[in-house]
């Protein structure tokens, strides 16, 4: 009995930081590292340069925020071991909202560098990693200073709830469902195509011609609105049941939308040929993770929708909630529709 | 009645960061000011880079972060305006050991940011700040990469106490002491000779040929041993009146010493011109800072060396040994001698 884990991702306007699931991100790191290692041997392959400037978007603050990196070394350095070719220098900033616990990262720093140093040797050489704070929607980096950018569970969260949405429409759901109305389909996907244009336009500010990237989200196979995931489903569910016991009141409820939207590979497509700086050289489909349990899925959840769930309901509901969550999502955990897809896009700047 | 602040600084091995008095660093900032705008302009009228990328060495959590950035940007775009010239990209790196709290320093940042473009305006263009953590006395950044480094309040701070300090020889007291032994002064400026020489070293490796650095540290004007400074007494009293009334032993007393050395301009000189890769363009001397009270003396001393304290002592003597220091430091309050001077270092990466 496995539910698929459509809902490890946490962020948004006024959240702290945008993926939070280390278990399921990590396994989801190590299933993308083979794209990410042709992706950044491409790149190192075509000039060899001295220093390799990266970023990872939306890192969070879990054990995973050096993984990447870790994993790029490794690759990295087997190439140049192969091609009797010196190391590069290795700089990696970490990138989250300002709210994310970077001080958590810095204080693993001194383990992580030790490890390094004792895995690959004293003649390792230079690595440094830094932290930058600030949503990925805006500039982060100076102009053409990035060899290549991953993301990884991020992009699925909006910047905000769609404006254009009108929340008395979409009445008891808190994202798309089958009952929504194609207004409010509308306006998510509105919101995802500014959000993700913005995205593309300024990393291609950011990033040098021929730099790479990679990202994953959460994504769907087909655009056709009946091909919707239910995926949050048990949480409108168990926010539904508190509604009409007077726990919480309807309004509440009707007026909570999540800033999250799972792009179908087309509408990622189109977005990325019309902002034109890109070329897309891979776009991967990935099984979703899985959920062990109820309990394990409320656990996990919880962790990544509390902040938002607390902003907006207040915290006294929480542990109540995630009970009648618990309860809610057994029922979905043998529901294939349940399971979104997560993509991968490999991609190069032109020019 | 004042005494100079010769406290005003924290750090050494295990602490949480290298300065961190902000009212009487932010007025130490303000009166380098001139020094940093010539060393930036200087710097930046010969080539004109699209990009300044600096870094500010030991900045602490406090207010003042962001506040060295602020001035240089102040400075540069009179200039740019005053040339009709393109403003360039800033890049800050905020460095300060891996326990700063560098959260708050990131939470601050929007604000910042906002104060930034109300300021300068829409045009304003881009100023990113990073986070950098780790010890000065290591690699933080790759090679050639900064124009300017920035460091202020933190170099007086050393690596570690000196491993030659034959501490029963140094017996009751905390630093350098008109009592202490030759051996001990020779311990000393050995440790500090070794750990500047060392950021130098590093330092060199990081600047680009041409780049600037300022350096703000507590200094001596002679090298004399009798001209040592007693600022560290009042604490080293406090602490030998808690021996005899038996509220700590002495051997506690007698491991304990400052990782602290305030160099004359000679050593200094000396140093530089060993390492030779930097020219000294200037080298001031700015008069001490003053505590309004011994109550005031006594919160930020007891902030700055807190962490230090309570890591050899315990906690559980902090609230005695201050309130013992509150009295003696009074008697200290129009002592000359316990002033020692502030050196500013302003120099060019040859090559």
């Amino acid at each position: 009995m496995e539910v698929q884990n459509i809902l490890h991702m946490i962020g948004g306007e006024g959240d702290t930081s945008y993926a939070n699931n280390s278990t399921i991100q990590r396994t989801a790191i190590n299933k993308v590292r083979p794209i990410v290692e042709e992706a950044i041997l491409d790149l190192y392959c075509i000039s060899f340069p001295k220093k390799l400037i990266m970023a990872d978007l939306g890192c969070s603050s879990g054990p995973n925020a050096p993984l990447v990196l870790s994993n790029i070394i490794d690759a990295i350095s087997m190439k140049c071991r192969e091609l009797n070719h010196p190391l590069p220098e290795f700089q990696m900033f970490l990138n989250d909202l300002p709210g994310n616990d970077f001080n958590t990262i810095f204080r693993s720093l001194p383990g992580f560098y030790e490890k390094l140093k004792e895995e690959k040797g004293v003649d390792f050489g230079l690595c440094f990693v830094a932290g930058v704070a600030g949503s990925f929607y805006g500039r982060l980096f100076p102009t053409r200073s990035l060899h290549f950018v991953h993301s990884s569970y991020s992009l699925h969260w909006l910047s905000q709830v769609p404006q254009r949405l009108q929340i008395t429409l979409n009445g008891g759901s808190i994202y798309l469902a089958k009952t929504s109305p194609l207004s409010v389909f509308k306006a998510y996907l509105a919101q995802f195509q500014n959000d993700f244009s913005l995205f593309l336009k300024l990393r291609s500010e950011e990033i040098v011609g021929g730099g790479r990237m990679v990202l994953t989200l959460i994504g769907k196979i087909s655009s056709d609105p009946s091909n919707i995931e239910c995926c949050w489903e048990p949480l409108a569910q168990a926010l539904n049941d508190m509604v009409i016991q007077g726990v919480i009141e309807q309004e509440r409820v009707d007026s909570f939308n999540l800033p999250y939207y799972a792009p179908s590979i087309h509408e990622l497509k189109d977005i990325i040929e019309t902002d034109g700086s890109f070329s897309l050289d891979r776009l991967e489909i990935i099984e979703p993770g899985y959920f062990k349990s109820a309990q394990e899925a409320a656990k996990i959840v919880r962790a990544i929708t509390e902040s938002m769930l607390a902003g907006h309901f207040g915290e006294a509901i929480l542990d109540d909630l995630f009970q009648r969550y618990e309860v809610v999502v057994a029922e979905y955990l043998s529901n294939e529709k349940a399971n979104p897809i997560r993509l991968v896009l490999s991609m190069t700047r032109k020019g």
